[in-house]
């Protein structure tokens, strides 16, 4: 039944007899964690071969017959390229293979832009007067971190189902001041959307005020189905932005964090071959190379494409019961209760709840006095702020089976309770 | 016999017998390097252990219980820093331990000053008029490429031996536009100087105009001795600054590029709790965390300190023979020609050649002509530009032994034609 059609004293009867129930809960002691997007156990022992991929009896040699031991090749070996081309449908001469952080690359890709400019800037975007940067919210909340981290004012887009909302993304982009967007195109973090082809298409299309914008393209989860009858498809931003011209917009960015290890895998960041000359030099300055044998590793390991195809079914044959349990009991405990709606990804790492505007906050804080924490409300939107205080991002890939169930069960009692303890006060 | 003790016309039928020489080599068609200090693949071979230390049956803990393939430790696991701590007798609260890259470390550090500032900063540099940094020269070209490219002026300091020239020093750090000194204090590159007790207590003590001035200690030789009798000692240079008020005067650096692999090490960097608590928040930003299982592979075989210095007393008796044909070759053909002096290392990568001032350009380009690649003359001074063109850095640990001393009887010739060139022409 709809919350909001019981009488007052309906909804008070229910609430005190949850409230009982929670305080049950609560006297449990739970330690239960739904705040990262991190792998499971079970996922990262299913990649352990991968460690067997090199050892002392191994040539260290690339295929070009560079010591991948020693120093240099600052942008990678070529089979890394070759492979994570074909993976990712890039071209291999725009590829840069870095350490094991897409997110180390994107943020020193910006402080770069801060510190020197893009190709096409007129000056450092660090010597303009401000720089604002678009963020499609809910979004991931170490983008809006680096951003914010480098002095750059963060500006929200709402998201719809189709991606960013391009009729304002539109409008934003005529200042010249804006420079940028933050885009998670496929399964994004936190709402499992995929952009349509209309949005990429437009995004890539696209008049801006400023000549050197850039599209942060963080295709975080570009082969992360769950489903394998119900895989999502990602234009191609970059065949979009030639057709206009535009192929300088884009940086593309990915990792194989959630398909090896996210602690020690490998990234990589894409431009077009302008772009790529007018940032070598600086990162020739930074660093003399990356891991190579970490690059040769994953190479040998997995060989080719299709092998990480492969190896992302079996990932997600552990994902998929965690992401059933997410969403049955959110349908059975929630489902006709009106207190929330959430996402139904075919892929990535999370499922969005929006719970009754003004009630994420409480929900947040009921669920950490009962031993469940939850990722920061707010944390989702630019500055740490959701204007509607209703978006919770679950993760729910790092805890057992057993663990999440016993966290949902708990996350939704709370929603419920929050949801209530508005209403008996209206 | 001195050359400028041999009358004009001797001198001349010197060099012709010298130049006839010269083509016969020319005409061999040689192909050396000794521009580069990269270790050599027989020391790289013999630290293809490490590769087994972790394979799919390894447990992927640290001694924490932290999972090293997940996210997350962004300073790195502890056993990391007790190792490093041991090693280079530094405090284990004090280091943070990173990717595969010393050097990247150093640029993220001067990058984020630039952008944001240091502890005690009153802005960014980047903000400053004028940003000056100290290069004791000759120095490490890739040091002064850090700060040249992030938009400092380069001061150049004069060595000595028993350092950067320290008058000059003190001298210079009056004026508050110096924010700091770039140090490879043990074992320097190239001269492969270490710096006395004196010269690391006036660095440690000395006033500052800048009251965010900071001393870029890249201790990159820290435990590269050659010789098991003849160890250089470098001073504490904490120890000291504790002393003198100035702890979070230091920015410590060091890797395992030349302990197990240059291009698959783990590197570290070392200040004073109250340095790492005002940059902890930039890295958190940049990074969810390094490479976890390569700090624990190294960890795992390495083991201890000990075990380390005993490794590189493997190391030294590759290197050893290296330099004793490099020193051999210069005592012998240019000894008593008056063409140039030398300096004789106790450990470190490189031998400092100076040959008369003007002719190291020469003797360059003949190397060249001759299939010798030698470092780009000059590129141990700022901007490249060596005042006295003289400076010749040489790097024997590349080439085979036999490589290395064809490449020497090049290079001895070539000094000698360069030199006679000028005399015949005075």
């Amino acid at each position: 039944m709809n919350y909001s059609s019981l009488s007052k004293s309906e909804q008070k009867d229910l609430l005190t007899s949850l409230q009982k129930e929670y305080e049950t809960i609560k006297a449990c002691g739970l330690a239960l964690d739904l705040s990262r997007g991190k792998p499971g156990a079970d996922q990262l022992d299913a990649c352990m071969d991968l460690l067997n991929a090199l050892d002392a009896n191994s040539d260290p040699h690339a295929e070009n017959g560079f010591d991948c031991r020693n120093y240099g090749l600052v942008d990678g070996i070529p089979e890394a390229k070759k492979l994570f081309a074909d993976l990712f449908g890039l071209r291999e001469d725009e590829i840069f293979v870095g350490g094991n952080a897409s997110l180390n690359l994107m943020f020193d890709t910006l402080a770069r832009a801060m510190l020197f400019g893009v190709l096409g800037s007129e000056r450092p975007w660090g010597k303009e007067p401000v720089v604002k940067f678009l963020c499609p919210a809910p979004g991931y909340d170490r983008h809006f971190r680096v951003s914010q981290t480098l002095g750059m004012e963060l500006v929200t887009v709402p998201m719809t189902p189709q991606g960013p909302d391009m009729d304002v993304v539109e409008e934003l982009v005529k200042d010249p001041a804006v420079k940028g967007i933050w885009c998670c195109p496929k399964y994004s973090n936190p709402d499992g959307i995929t952009y349509s082809d209309e949005t990429v298409k437009r995004l890539a299309e696209m008049k801006t005020g400023a000549k050197d914008f850039r599209i942060m393209w963080d295709n975080a989860y570009a082969v992360h189905d769950l489903y394998p009858d119900k895989k999502d498809q990602l234009a191609d931003i970059f065949a979009l932005a030639d057709a206009a011209g535009n192929r300088d917009r884009i940086f593309y960015f990915a990792s194989t964090s959630k398909i090896s290890f996210p602690g020690a895998g490998v990234a990589i960041f894409a431009a077009s071959k302008a772009n790529l000359a007018q940032i070598l030099p600086y990162i020739s300055a930074q660093t003399i190379g990356y891991d190579k044998l970490n690059m040769l590793r994953h190479v040998r390991y997995y060989k080719t494409a299709e092998n990480i195809l492969k190896h992302m079914e079996l990932l997600a044959t552990y994902l998929r019961p965690k992401f059933e349990i997410v969403l049955s009991t959110l349908d059975r405990e929630l489902g006709n209760t009106g207190c929330a709606h959430w996402t139904k990804p075919n892929g990535g790492y999370f499922v969005s709840l929006f719970v009754k505007e003004g009630c994420a906050k409480r929900t947040y804080e009921l669920c950490k006095a009962a031993g469940v924490k939850l990722t920061d409300v707010g944390a989702t939107y630019p500055y740490g702020k959701d204007p509607h205080d209703s978006n919770i991002r679950i993760a729910p890939s790092y805890p057992s089976r057993e663990d999440l169930q016993k966290a949902m069960n708990v996350l939704t009692l709370c929603v419920r309770i929050a949801v209530l303890e508005t209403m008996v006060k209206e």
